[in-house]
């Protein structure tokens, strides 16, 4: 088995490499990925027309298609947003399209990382599974794109995709960062570190999650998963756990104590929480459960894998 | 006020030029339209990059973009369509955009012609505005996508844009085509002119139709509407009137007698029949009736626009 993973130096591509460690790896990325067993690293602009071809070249027989300009840079630079993420990953289809036209039979399983961004408030209180997109961002409309074109070029026999709507990932691992979610690890990882972390939004604030571990989880499904249950419609809205930010202070005080707590320093965003507000905050999920995918239940879970995962505690 | 209609020299494009008497016209289609009062009618290739830029270079206050590859054509030729209906929107609207960003400030009203064909089976008993887009072919695919680029592009402030999802346009004037919906058509049009027509489905058969007069003014509607009042998601199920074969037969009858009825020849088709039943029967429309459009109420009108419009009777 062949694996590709493009994005393959980011947390979740890494992390996916991983946890695929019987397979022959290709890792592709604008930065060469670090190396690991098994697994060729490739550093390679995606953007570039020759590069899906090139990619596609070696004929791998799972993609994972993780690489994308994320939210905040594709709304702050429109052409790059959409060179990145439509027209890229546009180019890698048809690339895998060419390639079976014209060099024999091949139809890879394509798993690509979409992301709850394709959906726009106003919402319902819990989002069904034929809720329609209707993107606030560049990025979510991207993503959104995309998620069609993967659907059609699916139906249409020219691989076998599958598109993975993504809870926001939590603990995020590594330094606190400028993204807009960031706070949602920032006020976890941080005290858990015995580290100082920055709350910009009201404890209410509502968001839907799900751990690295178990999106790692999901990618592998569905690589394996038969993806004719699915019919037409490849987009698929993963589980998760909803939980409010008072929640995810309860269950940091039951894992780390008081003292923990008192590292959050309570400094109210204006602009962050008029960002937040438009986002997700529950979804129903019954089509993922169904074919198998799995979140967890309980922030004290998604804490407890932080600490297995990343502190070895 | 100078309008653009593109797509000027089909029927909508033509009913609509000529609705709209007193604004100085632009006509575009890829081969030349009928000349028209006040109309500059222009034959243009929507895929090569410079037409897009040419056309943009012109200034039109508001554009209609109503030119496609049709359902049949694009599922057939997979590449045309993606390249006319995907790319060469993408272009126009990306000619737009550098226009305003390069020779100053420039924001046309974009109304687009869009289909419901973005949505595919199954559905709810009657499909609400919040319905998600899951198209069944390349066509719905490429409208889906470029409704969500259209909604980000106004979001974005570089067009005024509207996509109108329109129902199936019933009486289609004109000769029998092979268009998998023809018949929606023919066993009106035909017998309404002594003609022989066949019936390819069931009389339980339900669809979504409305005029094409009615057409024709939810695009004049658009051009005007405050746009504001549609939020981000600029896409919209326009109204229609749904109704059964049966139903349309009845109302056949009391306009034009048994004799007219007695010329449709039933002939079940099943590839026809296996398209049709995948298609919408029946939309909930309050998003669109809040904004003033409106559609018949009964098959009886739509006969009778057709008769007054076509025949002059």
């Amino acid at each position: 088995m062949h694996t590709m993973i493009i994005g393959g130096a980011g947390m979740l591509g890494q992390k996916l490499a991983a946890s695929l460690a019987g397979d022959t790896l290709t890792l592709v990325d604008v930065v060469e990925p670090p190396p690991f067993p098994n697994a060729t690293t490739l550093a390679a602009d995606l953007t570039d027309p020759a590069t899906a071809t090139a990619l596609i070249a070696r004929r791998p027989d799972v993609i994972f298609h993780l690489a994308a300009i994320v939210s905040g840079e594709a709304e702050a630079d429109f052409s790059r947003g959409y060179a990145v993420n439509l027209d890229a990953t546009r180019m890698l289809f048809d690339a895998i399209r060419h390639a079976g036209e014209h060099d024999g039979p091949y139809k890879p399983r394509v798993v690509f990382a979409s992301s709850i961004a394709v959906f726009g408030a106003p919402f319902p209180a819990r989002i069904p599974d034929d809720f329609h997109t209707t993107p606030r961002t560049s990025y979510g409309t991207q993503k959104a794109a995309t998620e069609l074109l993967l659907s059609d070029y699916s139906r249409r026999g020219i691989f076998d995709g599958i598109a993975l709507r993504l809870p926001t990932i939590c603990i995020r691992p590594g330094k606190p960062n400028r993204a807009a979610s960031g706070f949602f690890s920032n006020i976890l990882r941080e005290p858990l570190a015995g580290l100082p972390a920055i709350l910009p939004v009201p404890d209410t604030t509502r968001h839907w999650f799900t751990s690295p571990r178990t999106a790692t989880g999901f990618f592998r499904h569905a690589a394996t998963l038969d993806l004719a249950l699915l019919g037409d419609n490849r987009a698929l809205n993963m589980p998760g756990l909803s939980a409010t930010v008072a929640e995810q202070i309860e269950a940091l005080r039951s894992v780390a104590g008081q003292a923990a707590v008192d590292l959050i320093r309570r400094e109210p965003d204006p602009t962050i929480a008029a960002i937040v507000v438009n986002w997700a905050q529950d979804f129903d999920t019954p089509r993922a459960h169904a074919l198998g995918f799995r979140a967890e239940r309980t922030f004290d879970e998604i804490i407890a894998v932080h600490l297995l995962d990343e502190t070895g505690a």
